[in-house]
């Protein structure tokens, strides 16, 4: 007998139909002999709609009375896939994230878990019940209902899998797993049966969206072994564990991001200090700055490019004007017409040609790299934004065929 | 500086414009120095529309899982409110019912109020927010969510303001207070400036719905202030207390009740213990009766004549002709064309002409009069529906006059 928890998003609890399709797939396992927690997300577009409702009301309200309303979206799906799964005759209870333990800091919206107490769940596991536990919400210490912000309920479902010690952690999906590529992209990707913490946080961070990057770091952290798998169709999914043998394979996916921004400093005086100077301005505004270049093209002067979420464009623009003085720049350039095309495998370590392979595809069709940047297990690529799929494209094709 | 505690149902907070009335209503008490602490239901249709999502899931859904379900509807309506006054620049905070300390036993759908425990909300209060509780709704000592059944925001307004020592509970209603009878039925009815619990009981149990029952004898069990009055008009509404001195008025009001059945045995042995077997039959099965009328027209046998809620009248005759054999009777007939009206009035212990009175008008009316149950301060008669609103308003007529 296993302990299995179980993660159902948004979608997957959309609709009646929808929801005893989640209470079979729970049924069956328990059936077959697991015992099994549940973690839900709000139904469909609920929490849209609950942001909708308090944003005609108030367009700032305070994240403590967000949280308190939103977290209802997750009570609620919580409480009907319960009801489901009795009528399908088995066992369950219902929980609460403070229900069930899970015990967060005090920052609203975007709170942290500090400690699972996970006797209640315990407990109704030894009653042989089903549990269902609300995703994305805790408790504060002073008893106020939190919210964990993005991811919520994936990094909800590591978190219960680790507390509990369970076997497996299963985040189901609209994809039969983790592909080579995306689908929609390039049609003849195909699922991984297994990808190590690494890649996967590397794919996740790069714009693969099956699993969200604090999942997967809390996932390796706490040693939970992770399944992504489909809710629609009965298949085995992608395993996520620490060490997958990669029989030489050398790259494991090819992901993009197109919420990518970049901005060039040109004419920047050549004394020291001059990129610090940028990079700190843009921390203390908390913006993340990915992939750096610096070029020395001219005399006693040299130019800064870098990307940032395209979402912080504007903010870091502003902030660069502001200062153009004490920074001493001569030109600012921006340009958001680009993506971040990036190959990830384990395999690379030990096999240095990746990055040149890389390069050839792109060169061969005829797609202009702009930026590149390299970690042990990933190469990434700056490109033009009308080059994104293309280059996906040819960069899978080299290297898993055809 | 008086401590308040205020109360708004479900149609008050029904919409955008709704919330931000009621915003404004309790944010002027507070800037007119008084504590605030506000008591809200589910907005509009938000119960019913739960009930029917989970019916479709499963119609015989735990009761567990239905409170879990349910009170979300208080919860978000709570969270919107506080946004709502939020924006009005009023330092606000809302509580589910657990957060405001509210216990309950483990009935779920239907518990009871066992403690209250107001730490957190004094501390708010002290800091100076207005405090919005979600009505309806408490924990169980096991932790679990549980909703406190009918006339379920009321209660709770009242709870809060015994257990705060509030100087005043106002329950917020769409009518401008306590009427002599209800307006729609007599145009000419006047608002009540005052009613004296044991009326407001007897009006509240005979079918006028501006208050539920449950509410009136806590408030009267706990000495708590009560006014009811409309959140749509700003005016003075009916207060609620112990003691109304009348002013030589006899009747306050007229109330009737249309959810009536009536149910007669015929022929049952005139020997003693028959009536109590039929009624300890009744008791068992948890059906209230209410008027009951014993006739002794014909040697060695009698008929007995009662009324039970009309909800109850199917189950309460299959009972019945369950047991025919064991009771004895003739026959059975039923009734649930009939109504009961009411005069109630705190006046008439001492002034026994009111009984008179009101039978010499329903007769001059040519209205009919099944049977007869009094008070110390009603006298109720039952007649047939179709002369409901004519008793009404001829009862109304004979006390209030023109």
């Amino acid at each position: 007998m296993s302990l299995i928890v179980k993660k159902f998003g948004g979608s997957s609890v959309a609709d009646d139909n929808k929801l005893r399709n989640v209470a079979r797939i729970v049924t069956q396992s328990r059936a077959d002999g697991h015992q099994v927690v549940v973690v839900v997300s709000a139904q469909g577009d609920t929490t849209d709609d609950l942001l909708e409702k308090a944003a005609a009301l108030n367009e700032s309200a305070s994240r403590r009375e967000m949280d308190m309303l939103l977290a209802c979206g997750e009570q609620m799906s919580a409480a009907l896939l319960a009801i489901t799964i009795e009528k399908m005759g088995c066992p369950v209870i219902s929980l609460t994230g403070w229900q069930a333990g899970m015990q967060t800091d005090s920052n609203h919206a975007a709170a942290r878990i500090k400690d699972i107490d996970p006797e209640r769940v315990r407990m109704e596991l030894d009653k042989h019940n089903i549990v269902v536990i609300a995703g994305f919400q805790g408790i504060n210490k002073f008893g106020d209902v939190t919210t964990i912000g993005r991811g919520g309920s994936d990094t909800t479902a590591v978190a219960f899998a680790a507390a509990l010690k369970a076997d497996l952690c299963q985040i189901y999906t609209d994809v039969d797993g983790v592909f080579t590529a995306d689908p929609r992209i390039v049609p003849d990707a195909k699922k991984l049966d297994a990808i190590s913490f690494d890649e996967m946080l590397e794919l996740a961070s790069l714009g693969a969206q099956v699993l969200a990057s604090r999942s997967v770091e809390m996932a390796k952290r706490l040693r939970v072994k992770l399944e992504v798998l489909s809710s629609f169709r009965e298949c085995p999914g992608t395993i996520v564990k620490e060490v997958v043998k990669m029989e030489n394979m050398q790259v494991s996916g090819v992901a993009r991001d197109n919420n990518v921004a970049r901005i060039a400093l040109i004419g920047l005086k050549d004394v020291p200090g001059v990129a610090a100077r940028v990079f700190s301005l843009l921390a203390q505004h908390k913006i993340n700055v990915d992939i750096i270049l610096q070029s020395i093209g001219r005399k006693d002067a040299k130019d800064i490019s870098f990307t940032v979420a395209a979402g912080n464009l504007a903010e870091a623009r502003a902030l660069l004007e502001e200062h153009r003085e004490s920074l001493d720049y001569e030109k600012l350039e921006v340009s958001d017409r680009i993506s971040k095309v990036s190959a990830v495998g384990a395999g690379m370590v030990n096999n240095p040609g990746v990055a040149a392979r890389m390069f050839e595809a792109l060169a061969a069709a005829g797609i202009n790299i702009q930026m590149i940047s390299t970690s042990e297990i990933k190469v990434s690529v700056l490109i033009d934004l009308a080059d994104s799929d293309r280059a996906v494209q040819v960069i899978h094709q080299e290297f898993f065929g055809g």
